[in-house]
């Protein structure tokens, strides 16, 4: 038999269509997979149907080795995943009289005489494997069908993966290859999505003609560029051999946007930065609103290194809590460099922190000018070493994204200022 | 040609087959195709590899009156969607160069040079209509092919929901059968799911059998609750008729724990009641890092009543930005009432803002003791006409879920505070 590679997870269920359902399951499924080598290749979600069901079913098994169905194992007439399946496979049903007796004695220790109904939950497919399921009445079903799998698993996560983990991910782990895939990630701030994958583009005919192929695929969120590098190897050692001169080259290609060569978030990047210096850090938020010293405090032990800060929505707080100078706010306005300046100094002079993180601007919709349209941010960063003052421009982000990335753009600033990078 | 009653999503992307991520567009999608009466029979996510995208866009089209795509436009190798849908439909593809001009100004807005590789976002599917993007640069596109109809949705949440309510619910519902979904929101702080379903329960049975009858959803997200009613109707004057008196009922049911019954976000309501008594809110804030100041700030307007904050993450920034008696930090400990309680008053002092809102406690994992574990969270609000202050223990809910859910619930205190309602 050849071995296992690619999979599909279906879940069924009508409640997983509705606006208030998810399908978490297949996360926890692609994780498990992905550590045994098999690549999950799509998932569906499919109502309570005999006929969707059946259809999507029959659409993955022409295209992936491994099909795993979730949910639709309860004993009520909606719970068709068993008869659709054994129909499909042509494998007819039968009861299995120990599941029964094991049915029938959880509901007597219970004191409850077993409903009829739940003989449904008995009926095994020719041939199938049944999987004990140690928190609920359905048991799972593993089925080998030819050069395909087909697994049956229950819908409530608290029996899917104690099941998954005692028992099907052995059954699994014999068929695949014996690799596994190694992801490295890449994380860029300061330039577009476009402008990285520029940047990469020339390796991937080279990369993709490896013995050992590397698979890129760039991600953008909020500002931020994550480039995944993947290949499928036997072991850690195999897998580095490629992925950490793939990664380097990487790095070389963009320079300093990079912030993380591996995978660790902007805050996590300061964090290291500062307290290997013995310093902490305080911000003075306008527009961000707080947002800042909440990215910092997102992580546990940030304790260590964040002072706090001031949110200075206000101009008398910027005068009154942060120093900044009456006059100077006249003469130039809240988002202005001089007030920036004047922010991230005064927050430095009013707490321990040696680094001072400032940013005021016009988050929007509204309070835009001619001079300063929505979207203006000005950043300052200073510390002990050295200072910078930047104005950004964001244009027509919508409020959220322009505080979202404003924020990790004052993260990256210092970053760049504490590394000595230049700040562009 | 035939109403539009089915629908099918099909998420694209390899990034959301991977652990870490997850489609939640289609939720989106889901609500608001049922708002217009269409049916979600089946969704999928497929990765960037054409053979499958093709083959799971032909088997929604053989089903569903509509197939919605999300994601895959952008500007790169892996952005198949574009291409899938075309050959798929034997629509040849055309670059529509006014698409490319507003790419291309987008750029320069930014001082920046258009990628050549962005001019694949201009090529449109003969026939299509292009939806402009408000918020970013691949448009989206609307496809009537026989008795479909085929969206093409950009990926990103901030740009796909502005563009489907602004331009495709309303191609969509020509196409429908006249009636729609009608939902009001009922939302409860202070109470757990189920004692919140205790409460309305009773009214399910003579909801359900009324002419038009209402349907009952209950969501729990980071300790609120939301109830939503929904009624299927001709217009609004006609679900009024049955769900005004059914919010009725809820409101009286379960009495100072809704906070709204129109859906309105607790910052919203909060708001209202600070600006009609002409008042402004400040915040000092502990283990909630800014969080609760963020909040109040998401929302456009908010300078109007936000006077800002303190992010006291150190002790002394307790002191000197709030100025918290070290005597008192040394007797009570950062997490204690008295202490909780000086930082409101301090926030006041040292502010113009009427409402003081302060919160101290231990978010974790780390820093718990006997006396106060993990989870303890001192809360104080005071106004110019009363104060409160209370201690609330989070069990076992982890950092992130400890600090959204005490953001919440310091909100929710100053609502009853100042509506002069019983704080529990």
């Amino acid at each position: 038999m050849r071995p296992l590679r690619s999979a599909e997870v279906i879940a069924v269920g009508s409640e997983l269509l509705t606006a208030s359902r998810l399908d978490t399951n297949s996360l926890f499924l692609a994780d498990r997979l992905r550590a045994i080598g098999i690549l999950l290749r799509t998932k569906a979600v499919v109502g309570d149907r005999a006929d969707d069901l059946d259809a999507v079913l029959r659409a993955a098994l022409g295209r992936s080795d491994l099909v795993v169905l979730t949910g639709g194992l309860g004993p009520t007439d909606d719970d068709l995943t068993r008869t659709v399946v054994a129909a499909a496979l042509k494998r007819p049903l039968h009861e299995d009289t120990a599941i029964s007796e094991l049915i029938r004695e959880r509901f007597a220790r219970r004191a409850l005489t077993m409903p009829e109904i739940n003989r449904r939950q008995a009926m095994v497919p020719e041939g199938a494997t049944v999987l004990p399921n140690a928190h609920g009445t359905a048991p799972g079903l593993y089925l080998e069908a030819g050069e395909h799998v087909v697994v049956l698993l229950p819908g409530p996560p608290r029996e899917l993966e104690p099941m998954f983990d005692a028992v099907v991910r052995d059954h699994l782990r014999a068929r695949t290859a014996g690799t596994r895939v190694y992801t490295r990630i890449v994380r860029v701030f300061g330039r577009s999505e476009s402008h990285t994958e520029e940047a990469v583009r020339p390796f991937y005919a080279p990369w993709a003609s490896m013995a050992l192929p590397i698979e890129v695929t760039i991600l953008a969120a909020r500002g931020a560029i994550d480039l995944h590098l993947t290949v499928n190897a036997r072991d850690e050692t195999e897998a580095d051999e490629v992925l950490v001169p793939a990664v380097r080259q990487v790095v070389e290609a963009i320079g300093d946007d990079v912030y993380s060569d591996d995978g660790e978030a902007i805050e996590q990047v300061l964090a290291r930065q500062v307290t290997t210096r013995g310093w902490r850090i305080g911000v003075a938020e306008s527009c961000t609103g707080g947002l800042i010293a909440k990215r910092l405090t997102d992580f546990p032990g940030s304790s260590a290194f964040v002072e706090g800060g001031v949110v200075s929505y206000s101009n008398a707080m910027k005068t009154r809590l942060l120093g900044v100078p009456e006059a100077l706010l006249a003469a130039h306005g809240a988002v202005s460099e001089p007030v920036a300046e004047a922010m991230a100094d005064g927050i430095r002079a009013r707490s321990s922190a040696e680094v001072g993180i400032a940013v005021t601007g016009i988050a929007g919709p509204d309070g835009g000018t001619a001079d300063k349209p929505v979207g203006t941010v000005v950043f300052a960063v200073v510390t002990p070493d050295a200072r910078v003052v930047r104005t950004r421009t964001y244009p027509s982000f919508g409020r959220e994204l322009v505080r979202d990335v404003a924020s990790h753009a004052a993260l990256d600033m210092a970053r760049r200022l504490i590394a000595g990078l230049r700040v562009p």
